[in-house]
């Protein structure tokens, strides 16, 4: 039996990424953002919304691009702030304990830290309503040599262990067991 | 030391949702997406990217409405059928085995058998490149109440077990343990 819990922006699981951009004043910022997805295959673009109050919001509209930093298990404290705190009021990546490292590809930096990163272009800018959707082209992604397999693919679930954010609920989740080949699985239906 | 992959839609982890549909003949479609997200809080919104050729593009845009059924971890072969076959050649719905159930509030069916579902009119369309983003307005969402929590919310991980997805690695993940506390474990820092 079904119940409704109304109008509501819920998704199960969230991905949950840091955004880093720069401001004017050429400051590095990181800020942690779940309304995240990726929004088309080619060009590859992922899509992040902001709300227009956010630091983040401006230093994107400046600089036409950002960076997403995927985080994994052991960050959860780091994401947790980074999406607490303002990077108007602090300098978010030095109090995390965290290095801003300068993109080769686009005008912002990345978490060094972090071992899987998208390098986007502003692509376009959809206004929503509370939220404004950034489409960010994906330039380039990098990743540490440490998370890939034998294949130059993350190993999920393995030495790759990102996050998951549960909206509502306010929880941060680790990943789980494999539990099926995709395009494969199916075939048995 | 960070490797570059190059430019790639990929997102870790990303969730994988399954879009109700009627098309233009009343049927019942079903179609597993993994380009999702929420974009918008207020109104809540969500995004999902569907290309041109799919069934469900042109049924969205017939009918100003879809659905969003969340699967769990039990139906995971579902899942990938939903995503292999085409709704134009076959009764997905009734070889998966699964039961469309026509929502009372926006004009879509959606999967009985998946215990979390959005109810989405459209919003908005933004075209992107080889994927078309469709924002949906979520009008309501209705969960099992095998799934809720003595609050009313879902209990993430308990009883309630959403899939993950891994693009290019192409393997459907279950969720791991809870990590912390959203806007709570990052005040340690």
């Amino acid at each position: 039996m079904k119940r409704s819990l109304g109008a509501k922006s819920l998704l199960y699981p969230t991905p949950i990424v840091v955004v880093g951009t720069y401001d004017n004043e050429g400051r590095a910022n990181a800020m942690t953002v779940a309304w995240v997805g990726i929004v088309c295959s080619q060009p590859p673009c992922i899509g992040i919304s902001l709300r227009k109050a956010t630091h983040t919001y401006g230093n994107i509209l400046d600089r036409d691009a950002f960076t997403v930093s995927i985080p994994t298990e052991k960050h959860v404290k780091e994401v947790d702030y980074l999406g607490i705190a303002s990077g108007r009021k602090e300098d978010k990546f030095s109090i995390a304990g965290l290095t801003a490292i300068r993109s080769d590809i686009v005008d912002a930096p990345y978490v060094k830290e972090f071992p899987f990163i998208l390098e986007c272009e502003l692509f376009q800018v959809t206004e929503i309503g509370l939220h404004t959707q950034f489409i960010g082209e994906i330039k380039n992604i990098k990743a540490d040599e440490s998370i890939l397999d034998e294949k130059g693919l993350p190993d999920m679930g393995g030495r790759f262990r990102p996050l998951l954010y549960a909206p509502e609920i306010k929880k941060y989740y680790g990943m789980g067991a494999m539990l099926g080949n995709a395009f494969s699985v199916g075939k048995e239906i």
